[in-house]
């Protein structure tokens, strides 16, 4: 593991986004989406996915000079076709459509087809915050996940954010996969070949398995709720409802049919629409109450829950967003942890494209 | 137990709600919606309540002429005070209000204040269907629910129900709450005198118990994942938005400030709000793409996800929805059970009204 300025890490992954034939606007917007990732300590969403975009783009998934465009719309209401673009780039400016729309008539959905991986999640939904909006964005994935009941994935870890804005408080940012855990942290105990814990993955058989390769087996991510018991269906109705939003409403594929990310899964012959999809939501705050009033009592909400009887005194209640925001600031200031693999990933691609590292 | 028709329960229910001074047109609409839970199968949110409104009225909690009204609204979203009245009441005119300005500007959302319960959530959702749109509610309830480290109850189960229309297959409805397991699930245990799995509950400590009736021995629910290495960080994030979009969005209480309904905890002196808070969207499907198209491609979803290789030949993936609407139809035929202590219940309200039981 070695240490890097986060400028250091931005500076390369723009490079490396303008040798693709980004244009300079695209790729300083890309790499300020995907080093989000490596600030808010969602390592497996940043820079460590820089070489995979690059593969996607040699094996032509990913145009680098998109015509972004909205294909239908209504007053609060789009549906953006990235054209194959990264999904870095197409996701902020879809974003800034439901926004716009929230600005003149309280709230903007924009639902995306013809895309690719955009990052993390909470990075687009904390877009609306300056505009005291509240953010909301979903996105679907390869798939990796098995329904309740199923042997077979059908569905990806399809991430949910939302980011509501507070007064004097930090802003209340929830961003997280729909699966009892993110593929990220399965790929942490696997470097380690460690072994997962009971309700994270299933074998190829749909019996729980703590191998931690089992995905790559031909097994599954299972559900949030790991098990029927503990609620797996609402695990499930939550991927699929991302599924729907994101890809069967904007024309997007949707469910096995998914373009893959991961290497260990063949592209699909059938296709059932463009690209993946994501949707993305803007409500404008003072569309229901004052700006100001809405966000003191959201502090007030905060405070609260912040200080919540805890079960272990050395361990309190967090509002969700505290540990990336500590994250940032922590790695904003030290630096950003680069594991081994991927340094080597990052000198490889140094190499291919003849630039510094 | 004893099996009673869907009209026998209907009217009794009906009738209760006129003695408690409704209109006609209110008590209709409310024995519509409080009835769908137990056509639905979930028994725990329908007529097994009844006497919970009856005793919420007689406290006064309950406004049984409520002057429903929005107080703010824009082109795509309106707040509604509830004025006290029924949530079985006010949450179908809040969904008619969204629906209407989707019909307009392609969206329409709604936040509550000033309600009560207001029944299954799915059957508010549902009423977008009918208009080719997708319905989403959601909304807060009584303090029950642990935050991941927390041994204080800060959190209703706040359910969250979103309806997709489908063209030859029936609609995809999903409705659950945001905690491992329903309260309703719970009771069902308690009844029996039997245990819960780990992961529902945990007790007064904090630590996990089996214990079927921790919650009202000062315990609490857990949040869908049930421990942090599973995920209930997730489903304490759920949890909150539901809170933050239902009440802190309009105007109501919040978190562990929420009117209790279960009849184990305190009116708490001190609100932040107003009676507690729902939230509703409509998602007009053709302010998206063509509803014929969106239909089609939702057959597919369904056809694909129904054929999912599943781990056992007996046990097929089922849709969000099916169990429900399986149950309605059986139920419509066959009549509805009610167990002994809910007999009992609405014998002594028979008895107070003087109504034919």
């Amino acid at each position: 593991m070695q240490i890097f300025t986060y400028e250091t890490l931005r500076k390369f992954t723009q490079t490396v986004f303008l040798k693709l034939g980004c244009s300079e606007v695209h790729a300083e917007k890309a790499a300020d989406v995907l080093l989000a990732a490596d600030l808010r300590g969602v390592d497996s969403h940043g820079i460590a996915r820089l070489s995979s975009y690059v593969r996607l783009w040699e094996i032509g998934r990913i145009n680098s000079t998109p015509q972004i465009k909205i294909v239908h719309e209504t007053p609060s209401t789009a549906v953006v076709d990235g054209d194959s673009g990264l999904g870095l780039v197409v996701a902020p400016r879809a974003m800034a459509v439901a926004i716009k729309k929230a600005e003149q008539v309280g709230t903007g959905w924009v639902a995306v087809k013809n895309s690719n991986h955009y990052g993390i999640a909470g990075y687009h939904a904390m877009q609306a915050l300056e505009h005291d909006m509240i953010g909301m964005t979903m996105t679907n994935a390869s798939p990796l996940v098995v329904p309740t009941f199923s042997r077979e994935r059908m569905l990806g870890t399809n991430p949910i954010a939302v980011a509501f804005p507070a007064g004097e408080e930090p802003p209340f940012v929830a961003d997280f996969a729909t699966t009892t855990a993110s593929y990220g942290k399965v790929e942490i105990l696997q470097r380690k070949d460690s072994e997962v814990p009971i309700g994270w993955l299933q074998d190829p058989g749909g019996s729980p398995t703590q191998d931690s390769h089992a995905v790559s087996k031909g097994g599954g991510m299972l559900p949030l709720g790991g098990d029927r018991e503990h609620g797996s269906h609402k695990g499930y109705c939550l991927g699929a409802m991302v599924d729907i939003f994101s890809a069967v409403l904007s024309g997007a594929n949707y469910g096995p049919w998914v373009p893959p990310y991961v290497p260990f899964l063949e592209k699909k012959e059938e296709l059932v629409g463009d690209g993946i999809g994501h949707f993305f939501g803007a409500w404008r705050v003072d569309a229901f109450r004052p700006a100001e009033e809405f966000k003191i009592h959201m502090d007030r909400w905060i405070q609260r829950f912040r200080n919540a009887d805890p079960v272990q005194n050395d361990t309190r209640v967090l509002i969700p967003g505290d540990p990336e925001r500590e994250c940032e600031k922590r790695r904003r200031t030290d630096g950003i942890p680069v594991v081994e693999p991927v340094i080597r990933d990052l000198a490889g691609l140094a190499e291919k494209f003849d630039i510094p590292f």
